[in-house]
């Protein structure tokens, strides 16, 4: 049988981890053979591969950040436009299964291919931990890991100098990273794309822990947070007077507003990228080789329009469709649980 | 109301993360009274006990490791014939719900405590990952990223001085740790407690291997694994001619009798205690935490005779009858999964 | 025998390492009493003390990040102005010699008090480095350890995605962080203080590792790297349209310069905070250990007007004013080691 | 110019870095031809070579623990005996300076070579730091680091069972890594080779400890420490009942030994080749890329008999013979320094 691989979407920790498992399966133990696109979707529009072999270089890939076939985001209506051209590549390579690995944008592609008839088995890839029917995915506990450990620090210098501080982390759409960071790290409030936050509100939170003798307020954003807008306008990038772009984001424009309303020293901090690069946990490594244990299994048994998924500790396949209708986002029970904390 | 709690066992990162979330829930949040009883069950059979109050001090339990109520573990039978004492312990403290974190032998002794009508919400906890009824107790994945860590710096090691590696680490019953820190290291071999090995044929994968020009063989040994009797005698102990004990387990004479049978140098390293200490994941603080939220809820809620348990994204409280009834073990297809990966 | 100490300026890994060693030499040993001034110079300003002991609560400091005494950065024209009110404060409280831990700023004042015939012995503190007549100052190996790490993790996902990318470190007038995390992390360009860059050569660099087909381009840039003039402005700081400040940084600005010189996409990782904060690497416990136990041998034996200092494996003495005469930057020959690893 | 290389004696985080920057230097900069010898000298005795260019797979390695090139002990005076044939397979590759790589063993015989009028520049290796003549060598401090680390996560434990323990570490002659491991995790005792340790003072300090109301003890043991002969009798290995060698080392005795005098529960740790292995620390790291550079340009500068060496700041050139006359031991004052803290 011959397999076609591919990871998109934003770097992941795990991904390389994935393509060693279905490598792994499909060619060494099935002997099917295994063609990997590069840089996403790029590599099938463009019809850029390498052909793949259960080697020792793919066996040293577990640990080791990033992906060896490159990634690229693409734009939908390009992909969309292309979706003729990926079919042709695949024909064109003989590939039997596609295995694309890849968020809501990598899926929602591979759903549409399916549709058309190609087979295609769906690998979830984000950190952000917002693709639905599958309990988490690959790289989100690296991200909350790298998140804690820079959270952690944070604390004691935030109480050695008796500041509050915002620490902004991922999370566009959903607050897993946020929530899940600011309870594994004591944090004392946590704002999350799921509920606007009222800026009134958190600057009482941070003048009562003050005036109760408190040291130190930390403050975890999740980037796609916004206030209520009753109660501050967020600005959208913008230019400034010299024709720059602004890149500030939510967090540091919310300590800019606490500053102003307060008066007390803010410190903000910017996460980035140091979440989604470098060498995965051991839960992320394990996921993602499970992941791709079952994705080669499935392909090979025939199966089609079916992503894999963690339910419990099962490695379970469910409908494409399903998972990409909508995103997870942070439920409103694990929201008021996370937020028993705060304060 | 007033909520008695303790540590039982042996050390496990995330116990005091437990205590914390109880702490803040049951005490902050409702108003309830906190007895913590020191040394495990100890504290109750000779009424050693702590009042705990959400403070400052609390609070700063997240992150760190080991039980501030301190822990022992406790023979059963003086355990089972102390149950009365326990009781009167309880009743002379007023204590109204009791919460005992701890492994197999503390939840067994919850269990009876239940039978006798004390009302008792049992937390799971186990680096090994053994207890049954739910998918995962805090601790493990500590232990699990401490192993992983350690077997990533034996590679470069071994692969420099193309040597056999032998890897101890904990699991007496169940050889969880063994394989998830065998796949998430890339292990050529993992042995469990729920396969007895076969030394001639972990011999043979050793040549194999070597034959094939590859560089370096590492091989993680749960210390509860144990040979197949027809192909090699475990010694238990026993005492050395000085009449001084004897400490080598499964992993050391294992490494003896290949370095006997096939001539190459072995080293072996037994990882202990590192294991089971220091500050717990992000992982296992959210799962610690969330598990103290929930037992609180529970004790609130009158419950009484259950465990919270993780099911999915879940808690949940199971029987602690259900959960007591035998350990959990590896089951067949995750060890088939697992071996996929070996050679 | 009676002593004070006081931590100034910003916060640094091993503080309260140095706290604890004097303690442990000057209580526990010589059996003298020690007080400590709260947040820096202001605790003498305004009389905010604590009696220190050496108890097992100063014994757990040694891992612990912050300090204990806090901190706070002092206007220097404020702190001349009170050394008349610093003296009185050491007087009431019959300090007989006081042990500031600080950088610049602090080693300063000290200065001026022991010009003023107050018997003081500084201990040097930067995790820039930038402190003359020592080799290295405890925090800065921390600082290094945190910022390589997170360039690791950079360099895969650069890798991923083929980008440039640009990594901020902390240091202001000295580029000691910026060079070494940049040495040890295999990054491409490393831009400091010491030397104004070149905005050209930079885009240039950076377009001929991508036509040799290198995959990725990281550049470390000290926050007080500045462009030559001729081929960039810098803004300072300045003010949006909406009358908010900017924070943009050197990085930041040097990013958006080369994406519009050049036309690749550039990602921007400014650290921050996370440099200063948290648990101190072994090399800095023991730094700080050592400097501790030696200031407080100095006070005992009657010395002022010296800080202590390390040099090769010793540690010295050495006289405030040498060691406050101007800031250490990093030395040209030190800087061409350092370039011959670009590109 | 042509250059050869090897790296002998035990793994030691940084090697790689070395490699990496001898070839940058000599082959990137001034265009030298650089031959491999592997697995140390017997790679010279043998005539195994590899040719080493300046290529992305060279820069990879600066991260990397273990050694591209392979490593081997050597038995000295097979070593001595094969120095002709050494000479010979130098010739006959046209080597005209050779870089070692190693500790004592690979030193002594490259001062061997040297004495012959072979050109050679020597790096110092050893996780030990028992080096003459510099003030450190690169590996100690991530070997430090681990043991730290592992140590600071036995404390917690400890801690909550109310414990002795004991942690044996590397360190055959010297007690380096014992004396600043012991001091960067705050240990209640250290136990090197350079001070026979008497038992009754050992059970002594810990009946102290716990009678003063402390709740553990934590020992760090050099695996080259040494009972006073008069206080107890280390078994030097041996052989058990069953005929099989016995492997506990001095910490697992002392372990039993304490255990006998005084009653107490005593767990003993032996950390193991962890210590070796893996990605070195951001100060090695660079240590090993200055060593590289210095023993490069040493070589391309016609200098020979000499060994890179760290002074303060600098990187000087030392003769061999001064090297290799004896092994650098923990000296008296670093003893009583450290000492203070015990208890």
């Amino acid at each position: 049988m011959r397999i076609g691989i591919l990871t998109g979407g934003g770097d992941c920790p795990g991904l390389n981890a994935v393509i060693r498992a279905v490598v792994r399966t499909a060619n060494g133990r099935y002997g099917d053979s295994i063609v990997g696109f590069r840089d996403g979707w790029r590599g099938l529009l463009e019809d850029r591969k390498v052909q793949i072999q259960n080697d020792d270089r793919v066996d040293r890939l577990l640990a080791k950040g990033g992906t060896m076939l490159g990634t690229a985001r693409v734009n939908p209506d390009k992909l969309q436009a292309g979706i003729e051209q990926i079919k042709q590549t695949l024909d064109d390579n003989g590939v039997e299964c596609l295995i694309p690995i890849g968020g809501e944008g990598t899926l929602t592609a591979a759903r549409w291919l399916s549709d058309e008839g190609v087979p295609v088995i769906g690998v979830p890839k984000t950190i952000d931990n917002d693709i639905a029917c599958t309990d988490v995915t690959f790289g989100h506990d690296t991200a909350l890991s790298i998140a804690t450990e820079a959270i952690d620090r944070l604390h004691t210098t935030a109480e050695s100098h008796q500041r509050v501080m915002l620490v902004e982390v991922m999370g566009r759409h959903a607050g897993w990273i946020a929530m899940n960071a600011g309870m594994a790290s004591g944090a004392h409030l946590t704002l999350v794309p799921e509920e606007p936050f009222d800026v009134d509100r958190v600057c009482r939170m941070i003048k009562r822990r003050f005036q109760h003798g408190d040291s130190h307020f930390i403050c975890v954003v999740a980037e796609g947070a916004s206030p209520d807008p009753a109660s501050m306008t967020l600005r959208e990038g913008g230019i400034d007077e010299f024709g720059h772009k602004i890149f500030t984001g939510v967090a540091q424009q919310l300590g800019a507003e606490i500053e102003r309303r307060i008066g007390k020293e803010v410190r903000t901090t910017v996460l980035g990228h140091i979440q989604r690069g470098g060498a995965p946990t051991s839960y992320d490594r394990i996921l993602a080789t499970r992941f791709g244990v079952h994705a080669a299994e499935a392909a090979h048994a025939g199966e089609s329009g079916k992503m894999v998924a963690l339910h419990g500790t099962r490695i379970d396949l469910v409908p494409l469709d399903e998972a990409t209708k909508e995103l997870k986002r942070v439920p409103e029970e694990r929201l008021r649980e996370a937020a028993a904390f705060f304060g």
